[in-house]
């Protein structure tokens, strides 16, 4: 299908369990390995240490029929429309991190700083933070 | 399958032609509505004038075998991998987009400021804008 999604890596974190993760990148999320495909890795050929990335990723445990939420798992908020809040459980649960790269790794591999997202998470793209 | 997209809406603009797309939003971008369809408008109304949105796009007319590319249409640049570059010719030409709410009209439309995307492209996501 032509909106079918391919998956270009995955993401490598001490982050095993729901439990274990941060609501947000900037909640103590430890570093993490992001490990890109062999058919995609020419597509990482410049990037390099020290930059700030973008890094897209598919939340693949989230329920993908909620259109509204209680924010941060919080019992005493409102219901809010998903497209108000970060929660995974929405209609195509992409996650987005605003990461920098600490260090290029052999095999096509990137160490990324604070990630909140699962071991085993897969990857869908990678943008150029360009700064606002 | 599980990580098929489900569009969510859609971008009326008077973007027409590729040729009329400027390369990014800050690049005198015009006014462009946002439609959700009515099976996802629950998932916004908490969406109100004035907020700062994220929009996620499916640039539906983008090469998806593309892994270097030449930045900007740039014919004298050095070919440069896709994921440090924001073009659309990528795996899973996902679009992002920084716009402000500007109205929030009848019928799950929002009315949003500068965005660089041609009329009918798919919406497929909505986060907030959480400033970093």
């Amino acid at each position: 299908m032509e909106h079918q999604l391919k998956f270009i890596g995955t993401i490598h974190s001490a982050l095993k369990t729901l439990e274990d993760c941060p609501l947000l990148e900037n909640e103590n999320a430890p570093e993490a390995v992001v490990e890109i495909f062999d058919d995609f890795a020419d597509g990482i050929k410049n990037i390099k240490t020290g930059v700030e990335i973008i890094l897209f990723t598919w939340l693949h445990r989230a329920d993908r029929t909620v259109l509204k939420t209680k924010p941060r798992n919080n019992p005493d908020a409102l219901m809010t429309g998903v497209f108000s809040t970060r929660s995974p459980d929405r209609p195509n649960p992409i996650g987005i991190h605003f990461v920098k790269v600490i260090s290029v790794l052999p095999g096509n591999k990137l160490q990324v700083g604070g990630l909140e997202v699962l071991d085993q998470t897969p990857l869908i793209d990678i943008k150029p933070d360009l700064k606002r």
